[in-house]
C-alpha cells in the first residue's frame, strides 16, 4: 500500500483534480484552491518532499516522523501542526487500540498523517465532498471533520468502560469479595488514564483553534471547533466520574470485605464456644478421681447429655439473636 | 400532543396574540415586539422551521435535535443558544428523573425546546403574564424565569439527598456494620455525581450571561441571572458538603467496623481462655498414670472442681477489667 | 420588640437625631449627613418602606426578606448589598448558633437587617460613637465595625473546635479505640464545614470592598476591609488545618485499632498454644490402651506434669520475648 | 532590657550616629539618609511615639503591637507593613520555638519589631555595616538582610524533619508495628503544618517586593527579594515532598500492620491444627468403649504414637511449604 | 583535570578559535561572534574571573557555585541565569545520580557550569559543531543543545521506572502479600517524588524561553524550547501517572491483603470446626460414668469411628462448598 493515501485539489467545494505530490506546488499558489492530502505512515523521503512542497519547519517533520507525541497544537508561521491520539475498540473485543494522526494545515493546505492502527479517513473525506456548501470553508473545516471522526471514536469506548464498571459494581455487592474484581477495578481504572492523557490535551487545542489570534482560520469554521471542544469536555466528564466512581467502588469493596471478615469472626467464635462447652463438661467427667459421686449416679450420664445439649442450644439462639451465627 | 405548546407575541409585557410559527418572521421586524415560542420533543421538520423563522446556525439546530447534551452556553452571531439539565422527583418517590432544555434566544424572541420528562413552563409563562412590568424587559426576563423555575426543581432533591445522608448517618453510629448501608452510601454518592454533572456548568452559563460583552442582553436583567448564579453556586456548594461528608461517613463507618471486629476478636479469646483452662486442667487428672496421688484423696475432685471455678471466675474478672468482655 | 432597633442621622462623626423610617428621606438629600438605621427581622411592610425610602432593587429586598441565604456581595446601582453569615457559641455550652446579617450600603446611608439569633449591634454603634474621628469616614466604616464585630465571633469557635481537637488526639492516642471518639471526630468535621461555608466568602467580599472599582467606597476606609480579609484568612487557615489533621487522626485512629487487633492475635495465638499444649500431651496419656509402660512408672505423673510446666514456661518466655505476650 | 535594641541614621551605607528616638524627625527630612531602628517587644508608648515619627498607620500599629499575626504585606500610602513568622530550633532539641517580626519600611526608614522568642538582629546589622557598598543600597536592602537571616533559620529544622522521617521510614520498614512510631508520625505532620503556614505567605510577599508597582523599593534591591523567594519556594518544597511521604509512610505501616495480622493468623492456623490433630486422636482413644480392639493390641500405643507424630510433622511441613509457618 | 573544559569563539556558526578565559573580552565586544565555554565545578577564583569577563551579577555567581538549587529562570539585566537538574542511570545498575548544570547566557556568550555527577556536554558541542546552519543561531541555540540532551536523560529513567511499576504490579496480582514488595513501592514513590522536583521546574523555564519579552533570544530559536517543553510536559505526565497508578497499586495490594485474611480466616474456622467435632463426641465417651450403655454395645466404637468421620466429611462438603476451604 502506497504511503500516500489520496492527494487533490478543491475548488469552492469540490475535488477538481487528483494530484501527483510534486504537482502541489502549482496549486497552492493559487488563492481559491486547496489542497488536501492523505498520507499513512510516510517514510523520510516522501516527509522531505512534503516538506519541500508545503514549506514545513523541521522541527514538525521532526515530530510527524515520530510517533508517541503528546497530543498539540503548535504554529510555525502560518502553518499550524497538530497531534492527535486516535482510539478504537476491536469489533466484538474489549481491547482498545490507540494510534496517532498528526497535521499540518495552511491557509489552503491540510496534510494528515496517519501512525498505528487508525481507521482510514476516505470516509470522512466522501462525506466532505457530499457536502461542497460545507467543504467550500476550507482546510479547517477538513480539520474539522477529521477531528470529529477521531473524536467521536471514543464515544463506545467510554461506553463499553461505563458499561465495564457496572458490571464491577454488580459484582461487589453481590458480596463476594474477589481477586478477579479487583485486578478488573485496577485495569480499568490503568485503561481510563490512559484515554485521559490522549482526550484532555484536546481542550486545551480546540480552545486554540476557537480564540486563536490568527487570520488563518476563517471565523465561520471557529463553531465547528467548539462543537469538537463540547466533546472532549464531555468525554473528560465521563472519564473522571468513571474513575471517582471507580475508586468508590475500590473503597466499597474493601468495606464489604472487612464486614465479611467480621461475620466470618462472629461466625467461628459462636460455634467455637458450642462445640468448647461439650469438650469442656466431658473432659471434667472424665478425670479419674477415685471419688466422683456423679459418676455412680444412674442417671449421670443422661442428665450430663441433657445438660451439654441444653447448653449448646442455648448459646446458639443467644448468638442467632445477637447476629453472630 | 402538538410539539409546539405555545407560541405567542408580547408587547410591552402582555400578550398580544397567538400566533402559527409561521407567521413568526412578521412579528421580528417590529422591534417593540417579541416572540416566546415553547417547543416539547419537536421532530426536525418543526426545527427546520423554527431555524428559518429566526435564522438560526446548523450547528446548534443540530445540538437542538439531539438530547443528552452537556449544559453549556454558546453565541452564534445575536443569538444564544443554552442547554440546560432539567431534574425533577418522582411525587412520594426517591427516582430522580433528568431531562433536558434548550434555548435560543435573540434580540426579540425566546425559543425553549424540552426534552425528556420535564414539566411543562406554561405556569411560568402565567406568572410572568400577571407581572407585565417585568416581563416588559424583554426575552432575557423570560429566559431567567424559566432557568429560575428549573434551578428550584433542584432544591427540594438536594434537601431529599440531605436527608438520606442523615439516615446513612444514623444507620452508621448505630454501629452494626451493614452491607445496605455502604450499597446506599454509594448510591448517594453515584446520584450527587451526575447531579453535580448537571448544576455546576450553571455556574459559568450565569456568569457569561451576567457579564458577557454583549449589547443584546439589556443591562436591567443582568441582576436576575446574578439570582440565578447565587442559586448554582448553594447547590453546588451543597453538593460538595454532602459529598464530602459522605466520604467521610464511608470512613467512620470502616474505622467502626475496625473496631467491632476487635471486639469480637477481644470477646472470642476471652471465653477461650476461660473455656481452655478446664479442658487442660481435666485433661491433666484424665490421664491413667497409675500413680497420681491425687485421684485417690477424698477431696480430690471437689477441690480441683472449685479450683477450676475460681480460675474462670478470675479469668472472667480479669477480661472483664480490661474491656475484652 | 420593634423591628427598628436603632436609626440615628450622623454628621462628622456625632449622632445628630434619632429618626423615625419615613423622615429618613430628608436626611438623604444633605450629602453631609449619613443615616444607620438596625433592622431585626422586619416585616414585608418594613422593608418596602425602607426600600422606597432609601430607593433599593427588588431582588436584594427579596434576599433581605428571606435569610439561609450564601454570603455573598451584590451591586445594584450605587448600593451595596452585603450577605454575612453570623455564628455564637452559646455561653457555657458547645452548640453554636448561626444566623445572618444583611446590610444595604450606599453613599449616605447604612442599613443593618438581623436574621436568627444574632446579638445585637448597639454595643458596636456605641463604641463608634466614642470614636467620632473614625466614624466620620462614613457609612462604610459603620460597615466595618460591624463585620468586625461579626467576624470576631469566629475566633473563640475556633478555638473551641481547636480544643476539642486536642481532646480528641489525646484520646485517639491513649489507644482505646473507642465509638464514642469516632463520632466525636466526624461531628467536628461536619461543624467545621459548616464555619468554613460561612466565613470563606468573605475573602471575596472583603476583596471586592478593598480594590472594587467603586467611587462610592472612600479610599481611607478600605485598609479597613483588609483588616477583615486578614481575618478571615486566618480563620479559614485554622478551620483547614484543623480538618486536616482532624483527618490524619482518624487515619491514625485506624492504624492504632489495626495495632491492637495484632496484639489481641497474638495474645490469643500465645495463650490458646500454653494451654494446647497440656490438652494435648494430658490427651494421649489419657487413651485407654493396654500397653502404655510409662503408665506404669511410678514417676510418670510427676514427669508428665514437669514436662508439661516446661514446655508452658518456656512457652511463654518464647512468646514474651518475640513479643506476643 | 530596653525595648529600643539599637537606632542608628546611615548616610552612603555607613553608620553615622546613633539616635534618641525623638532625634529621628530630623533625620528623615534628609533624603540621603536613612534610620534602621530595632525594636523588641515595645509597649503602646512606644509604639505610638514610632508612629508619631515615621507618620505610621492606626491599623498597622494596632497590628504590630499583637502578636499572633499571619505572615503579610501591606501598604499604608509610602510605607510597607511587612509580617513574618520566625522559627528557632533550639541547640541540642527537638522542640521548635515560633516568634513574630514586624517591619516598617519606607523610602529611608525601617523599623523592625521582634515578638517572642527571635534571635537578635544585631549580628545581621554588623554585617550589613561591613559591606557598606550594598548597605547603600537603602532600607530595603536592610529589610532584605533581616528578612534573609529569618528565612535562614528554617533550613536546619526542614533538614532535622527529614532526618525524622527517615528514622520513621526505618522504623516502619523494620517491620514492628509499633504505637510510637504512629504517634511520632502525627506529630510530625503537625509541625509540617504549623511551618507550612509559617513560610508559604512568604512567597507571596516576596513576589510583590519583586514585582510591586511601587517606586519606593529601588530597581537595584529586587533581585534580592528573589533570592528569599527562591529559598521560600525551596522550603515549600521541601515540606510539601516531607508531607507526602509521610502520608505515604502511614499507608505502607498500615499495609504492614496488615501483613503482619495475616502473618499471625496464619501461623495461629497452622500451630493449632499441628496441636489439633493429636488432641483429637487421643480423644478417639480415650473413649471408654469396651470393644476397642486397638486398646489390646500390644503396639497399638506406639503404632498411634508414631501416627500422630508422622501427621504432626506432615502437617508442620506443608505449612512451612506453603508459607503459614 | 582543569575546570575549564572547553572555551572557544564561533563566527557563523563555526569554531573559530580555542580561546583562554582572560581572552573573552576581546570577543564578546564583536557582535557576530559568540562565545560557548564550558566549566566544571569551578574555583570561587574562576567564578570570579569568569563574573568578570561577562559582567554577571553577583547574586548568579553566588549562586552558581552552590550546588543544590532548585531549577529555575532569572534575569539579570541581558543575561539569563538557568539552573537545570540532571539525571542518570547508571549503566546497568538501578541507582539513580543526580546532577546539577547553570547557564549564563547573553547575547554573545553562553557559559555552562557543571556540578556533581554529570556527563560531560563535549558531545553535544561536536554535534552542534556539525550543523554549523544551526549553531549560527547562536549562543540560545547552543543553549537548547545542552537542555536538550539534560531532558533527554530522564526518559530512559522513567522507562525504567515505568518498568518496576510493572513488575511491582504483577508482584501484587501474584497475590502474594509482601513486605519487600511493600517498601519497593515506596521506593519508588520516593524516586518519582524528586524526579518532579527536577522536571516539572522546566515547563515554567521554557515557557519563560519561549515567550519571555526580552530581544535578546532570537525569535528563529523560540520553536526549540518549545520542542523541550513538550518533553518535559510529557515527563511530568508520565510521572503523574506512574505516581497515580502506584497508589491504586498499594490501595490493590491492601485490598488483596484483606481478602487474603479472609480466605485464611474461613480456612482456619472450617478446619477446627472438622477438628472440633471427633474431640467433643470423643470426650463424651470419655466420660468415666457407670451407666453409659453405649460403652458397653459390641458395636458402640465402630459406630461413633464412623459417626464421626461422616460429620467430618459432611463439614468438609460444606466448608468446600461455601467457598471455607
Amino acid at each position: 500500500m502506497s504511503a500516500v493515501i489520496n492527494c487533490a485539489a478543491y475548488a469552492d467545494g469540490h475535488r477538481i483534480a487528483n494530484l501527483k505530490v510534486n504537482d502541489i506546488g502549482k496549486i497552492l499558489q493559487q488563492t481559491d484552491k486547496f489542497v488536501w492530502i492523505g498520507l499513512n505512515e510516510p517514510d523520510e523521503a516522501l516527509l522531505a518532499e512534503a516538506q519541500q512542497e508545503f514549506g514545513l519547519h523541521d522541527l514538525a517533520i521532526e515530530d510527524a516522523h515520530r510517533a508517541h507525541q503528546r497530543p498539540k497544537i503548535e504554529t510555525y508561521g502560518d502553518t499550524f501542526f497538530i497531534v492527535l491520539r486516535t482510539a478504537q475498540l476491536q469489533e466484538g473485543q474489549r481491547e482498545i487500540t490507540f494510534g496517532e494522526t498528526h497535521f499540518f494545515v495552511g491557509v489552503n493546505f491540510i496534510v494528515t498523517v496517519r501512525h498505528g492502527s487508525t481507521f482510514s479517513y476516505s470516509d470522512v473525506r466522501t462525506r466532505c465532498e457530499s457536502t461542497p456548501h460545507l467543504l467550500r470553508k476550507g482546510p479547517f473545516f477538513a480539520l474539522y471533520a477529521v477531528m470529529d471522526a477521531i473524536v467521536d471514536q471514543y464515544f463506545p469506548i467510554i461506553q463499553t468502560l461505563g458499561e465495564e464498571l457496572e458490571k464491577l459494581e454488580a459484582d461487589v455487592f453481590s458480596g463476594k469479595p474477589n481477586r478477579e474484581t479487583i485486578t478488573q477495578i485496577y485495569q480499568l481504572k490503568r485503561e481510563l488514564l490512559e484515554i485521559k492523557r490522549a482526550v484532555s490535551p484536546l481542550i486545551d487545542i480546540c480552545n486554540r483553534l476557537m480564540r486563536f489570534d490568527s487570520t488563518i482560520i476563517p471565523e465561520e469554521t471557529r463553531p465547528y471547533f467548539r462543537d469538537i471542544y463540547d466533546h472532549a469536555i464531555r468525554i473528560n466528564e465521563m472519564i473522571d466520574t468513571t474513575r471517582e466512581l471507580l475508586t468508590s467502588v475500590l473503597e466499597v469493596n474493601f468495606s464489604l470485605i472487612s464486614i465479611s471478615q467480621n461475620e466470618v469472626s462472629k461466625k467461628f467464635a459462636g460455634w467455637a464456644a458450642i462445640l468448647g462447652v461439650p469438650t469442656a463438661i466431658a473432659g471434667i467427667y472424665g478425670m479419674n478421681f477415685e471419688f466422683i459421686p456423679e459418676l455412680n449416679w444412674r442417671f449421670g450420664y443422661p442428665v450430663v447429655l441433657v445438660f451439654i445439649a441444653g447448653t449448646c442450644v442455648f448459646l446458639y439462639r443467644h448468638f442467632k439473636q445477637s447476629g453472630w451465627l
